[in-house]
């Protein structure tokens, strides 16, 4: 029986630093937020470095690590929470081409912040449905500055990086891809977005004179109080789904990855679920804070690279994307 | 054994129609181009219509119209070539919540003018190695009025329209999506993309003062070249790649469905596999121009409703999308 497995990921992570607590002096984030939030310090990309060149930096290091041959990667798929570099535009296809792929479809998936793990179960159906394909490459992207004051916007602390994860297929690959579970509340679908770039965003913004250009921003702030019923309980829900699918009970699960980006809902999720704080990915918000998209890939990274968990180990991860999609996964180390 | 099959396509077309003969009376395009594109007329929606918006009145009459209840739902996936309503904002959770869907999870998919075929595979895929998933539904929208100067740019024509479709999983299913194949070839990632809506956009088109603002548009011209030479090669390629993994040869092919926007690609296509006109969707294309990623299912849709092909017959289909990516697919009636 074919499977499919984590080969690899790679993580490029800008070289300059950016501590966070200027945010106070600016008196953009009260202390209690700053404190609830729990970042620290982001990384900050060059001004000229696109959400792609981030990105491709994570591929190439992937790749050149590898012992996939570039023709035999049948699939790349890009995710983005911002804009990739233009619109009506393939980010996808700019990967191949720097990659110098030449065997693979290019496509775009977009769930928010939570594209990687829903491209993850996309990529894991492609290839075991389709007899000739053997691995597929997801990359993310982000650089947050044009779309966030001084690096804030929406009540998190973004940071910028680019990722990648390499999937093959194979009867004994290790990082199996397990069950998915996922649900989208759509009752949530016009709570944030971004303040401009297109004219219905121009429309609405300039009916809410406090919301700033060209920001990822609160426009219906009703929908906190139904955010604030409902998130713990769907993420109980996506758990509880996820482990009857699996046939696991929580005590069968070594490593939990929680959504990252402010420390109260990780803190929160860790308490409910009754699960050791130091075998999840919590130890890395503070010196990364909400990286988007491709954090998924970096805590997943880090999680590798930092715990080294033993074969057959079970890892369970849960996001949520824009809209709100609440997602979770199983991977079997 | 089970199948994924196409249930249902439904269209919604706005009511104005434009005449396009009034390109050649402001000179934007000229009479030799104009008759190479062939377009006549286009609809064109209220300047209020979001992308969604005509994305969902097509999925509402489909829904409507299907025995399919809403909880049988488990995938949508919103497919658009230009940016939908927001940015940072999760079309398909619009989708679901104005549908009333509760079990869905709503996702997006992008590559240009051929996210749809690409989201039929990744669908089909999705379902068949989903035990609880049944049914999927694409939905797809554009208003081309903020990204062309009156309904011109790159060199076509553009119409606007929603659309939608509904897969279902089952062991004697109609319209039974078969095999499919697509390959990006990443020498064309900068040929054209929109000249506005991201920082990125902006540093480029100040470098080329030919260039409007918030238009999609040619930036590397130097492709053009390349595209001439490649372009029917990549389209047999992709033909070739289908009918042999169907083990089919074009004799079994009873309908063509080709990438639509411009007459003489169509002819040339139509030329080159030496089909019979009338059994294409090329009738279709002068009163509806390029309607971007819905164009697809309108063509799918017109292809069932005037030439209602028959249970067994095949339909082959061949698209494009921006990056260039080339992508066909067989569909057994």
């Amino acid at each position: 029986m074919e499977f499919i497995g984590v080969k690899g990921t790679a993580v490029y992570q800008p070289a300059e630093m950016v501590k966070t607590d200027y945010l106070l002096k600016t008196e953009q984030i009260s202390k209690k937020t700053f404190n609830k939030i729990g970042v620290s310090s982001v990384r900050v990309a060059n001004h000229s470095e696109s959400p792609t060149d981030l990105a491709i930096k994570a591929a190439k290091s992937l790749i050149n690590e590898s012992t996939v041959s570039l023709d035999q990667i049948n699939i790349v798929i890009y995710v983005g929470a911002t804009p990739p570099d233009y619109l009506i535009w393939s980010p996808s296809a700019k990967v191949c081409y720097e990659l110098g792929l030449k065997k693979a479809i290019g496509f775009e998936v977009m769930l928010g912040c939570g594209g990687v793990p829903m491209s993850l179960k996309i990529a894991k159906d492609l290839l075991l449905n389709t007899k000739d394909w053997k691995h597929a490459l997801i990359v993310s992207g982000e650089n947050w500055e044009p779309y966030t004051t001084n690096r804030t916007a929406a009540g998190l602390i973004f940071g910028d990086t680019g990722a990648a994860i390499l999937l093959e297929k194979g009867t004994n690959v290790k990082n199996k891809l397990g069950e998915f579970a996922g649900v989208t509340d759509g009752r949530f679908y016009d709570f944030a977005f971004l303040s401009s770039g297109t004219k219905f965003a121009d429309m609405e913004r300039q009916k809410q004179t406090a919301i700033r250009e060209n920001e990822y921003s609160f426009f219906n702030t009703d929908s906190a109080n139904l955010l604030r019923e409902n998130n713990i309980k769907n993420y109980l829900y996506i758990t509880n789904e996820l482990l009857e699918k699996s046939k696991l009970s929580l005590s069968d699960i070594s490593y939990l990855l929680l959504p990252s980006g402010r420390k109260d809902l990780m803190e929160k999720l860790i308490d409910v679920l009754e699960f050791d704080r130091s075998r999840t990915n919590f130890p890395f918000l503070e010196s990364q804070g909400d990286l988007g998209a491709p954090g998924f890939i970096c805590d997943l990274n880090n999680l590798f690279n930092i715990y080294q968990p033993r074969r057959g180990e079970k890892i369970l991860t849960l996001s949520a994307g824009v809209g709100i999609s609440w997602l979770g996964s199983i991977l079997e180390v």
